[in-house]
């Protein structure tokens, strides 16, 4: 494959699909809910195949209830995948997800219109219920957890039958590993979701790594009293040791030296009733960075400072890890190639980590990956404002095309 | 009357009582559940109307579902009244409201074993719903709601229900109003709540008065966001900007000079999801004092302290006054005859304000009112560990007994 015979994606065509796609589940806000097992997601799992087939793809289903589409090559060997997922959050948008999953479909489709062949078959994966806890890309990964209470739906549904409905079995979940050997490489176009491109003005992110997460349960006792008789000096109250403890996590995020996030983003108030002195406060800590070594330097200072607080106000404070999801780098040859194909294109570009959890890490573990990020206007995501537009996805299609084929070239 | 042939009530019957009581809505820990209306608490009445009964009352129940045990006067008058109620917090204690509502009952008891007539009838009254509301006391006072939906229990049940379950009429409220025409005089005997007697080993506490209340809902609206993908330095986070508040607020009460007590004992994070950086919190603030004035200056110190971090934060921050209790203070005749009546007895005491709401507020609003507290052990009450000894509660039913017989006297 010569790099210059390659051409451009069917933008118009790809524009039309994201707008069919975000007719499922569409809300009257514009957004989208399409919650993986839902009717909603069923539909639109059943037009996206059937999009594969008319793209020339051979569809198939794993145990993890993954969409598979191959595209099949001119060598037997293993596969450059691409792909994304088609479910949302409760109330979503039109770009997260879907414009991974229907560009992979785009650029399979403009190869075949073009009669072009790669050495390696082409696959697009639509993962299962990224949203939910990723069980499709951790099944390929080999790394989800046995337990099925764990996967349990919100409303008691067992994992079990949902991943029936999708064509799934989750007694044969391990038949859905996959090793590098059966993909070489993974390239996931994705919206950024947050803020840098606009602000930069860039058309293209190259995607370093996936930040690790780190989740931690911050348990403060202190006591529950009246809150009328209590005299001030008197109170061991917890929700003001918690004020402490959200402002300590704020300050430590902004001013120690690095890209690091921090968040409490669950408060719970025990007894929570306006006239008591809260007894119990439990929030949740979510801390990201690509180096966990840096994260556990900052969980290290935070529970001296927890430390320090407890004393200072008589109360306990527990810090338990919940979650640990350790950081993935995008695999540098990749990187350096889609580089290549944005000076190709005269796209303009930067290298960022994505600072939110995707398929795309759960690959990375074990075989080449990259991902390739479009501007989110405004920053925002997992709302109805999520926007890109159609440009910077057309843009984002055929940089992933392009990456493809180079890839092809030289794995 | 003379003060020299009082008796002393009988205080195993007092305690006996308190402990019989205390094993209807008996919890496994030892605590009281009896809210009103529920079976537990209609059981609690009947056996009160027993009590009535035999201690020499005719028993009668007005529209507001408030217990009125009449025990008759030589002359027709105005009566004396004393009482409380027997309803609970959901986990509450033996002798919050009980106490008071059988030692007025032991008083009458007492009396009648003694064949003693006071001039004034004595009338000991059970009031409706203290913990949920006090429609009793406020129907006395005639300071209800007109909309009974204002009323409606948290499971549903609308107020007429309620009432009717324990022999009241919402349609005929109205008729429970009081006067000072009907009510000389109410002295209620409770236990303190709250640890100033403890803390200066005084056995009585003279009610100097009740203390206004005042609830505001703060309401703080940030900007939801990605708690990964957005930088620190982007945030509009609620939750921190709450957590800035309650530590002003904090501060505020412990700063200022004075007895005021200040609480957030509500905290509501929005969306409260691990990964979400909080877009809104929503808190109650209670402030109490026994001046409304101080209270006023210390809300408008509150707002401007608001006004500012909303400015620094860049975020939307709305005080919205949702309750003033006006401060009841109890009469100087009242509280210096239970003065006159500790000395005579030899019990030891202060003065102190009450921080917690009794059903006293209320009826002090059109008749001569006072309070006599018991100690607290620990300071601790809504709660199983809520104690007040058996000694000690005899004192207060002593000091009640000759409090009405003194002001029978004077009144």
């Amino acid at each position: 494959m010569s790099v210059i015979s390659i051409p451009k994606v069917n933008g118009d065509r790809l524009v039309q699909k994201l707008a069919t796609l975000a007719q499922i589940g569409k809300l009257p806000n514009g957004g989208v809910r399409r919650i993986s097992y839902t009717p909603e997601d069923l539909l639109a799992r059943q037009l996206v195949c059937e999009w594969m087939s008319e793209a020339g793809m051979t569809v198939s289903i794993d145990a993890a209830g993954n969409i598979i589409g191959t595209y099949a090559g001119a060598r037997s060997a293993a596969a450059l995948a691409t792909g994304s997922h088609i479910d949302t959050v409760p109330t979503g948008g039109r770009y997260d997800g879907a414009l991974g999953v229907l560009a992979g479909v785009e650029v399979v489709q403009t190869l075949r219109d073009n009669n072009i062949t790669l050495n390696h078959p082409v696959k697009v994966i639509v993962f299962t219920d990224e949203e939910g806890g990723m069980i499709g890309s951790k099944a390929m990964a080999g790394r989800t957890v046995s337990d099925p209470e764990y996967y349990r739906r919100d409303d008691g549904t067992p994992i079990q039958s949902c991943l029936e409905r999708i064509g799934g079995d989750w007694s044969a979940l391990i038949t859905a590993k996959r090793t590098s050997a059966d993909l070489a490489a993974y390239v996931e176009l994705h919206v950024e979701q947050g803020g840098i491109l606009e602000a930069s003005g860039k058309q293209i992110g190259i995607v370093e790594g996936i930040v690790s997460m780190n989740r931690a349960a911050i348990a403060i006792t202190g006591r529950s009293n009246h809150a009328g008789t209590t005299p001030m000096h008197l109170r061991q109250d917890a929700l003001v040791v918690a004020a402490h403890i959200v402002l300590a996590v704020e300050r430590l995020a902004k001013e120690t030296p690095g890209q690091q996030v921090a968040t409490i983003g669950i408060l719970n108030v025990s007894p929570n009733a306006a006239n008591i002195v809260p007894g119990r406060v439990d929030m949740v800590l979510d801390i990201r960075d690509l180096s966990q070594d840096h994260v556990d330097q900052l969980v290290k200072q935070l529970q001296d400072i927890l430390n320090r607080i407890a004393v200072q106000t008589k109360t306990d404070i527990q810090l338990t890890s919940t979650l640990r999801v350790e950081p993935t780098l995008a695999t540098p040859l990749i990187q350096d190639t889609i580089a290549g194909v944005c000076q190709t294109l005269g796209l303009s570009y930067c290298r960022l980590p994505s600072r939110a959890g995707h398929d795309a890490q759960e690959i990375g573990r074990f075989t080449n990956m990259g991902m390739i990020f479009v501007p989110s206007y405004g920053g925002v995501s997992h709302t109805e404002d999520e926007y890109t537009s159609p440009e910077q996805c057309i843009h984002g299609a055929n940089v992933l095309l392009r990456t493809l084929t180079r890839l092809d070239a030289v794995l």
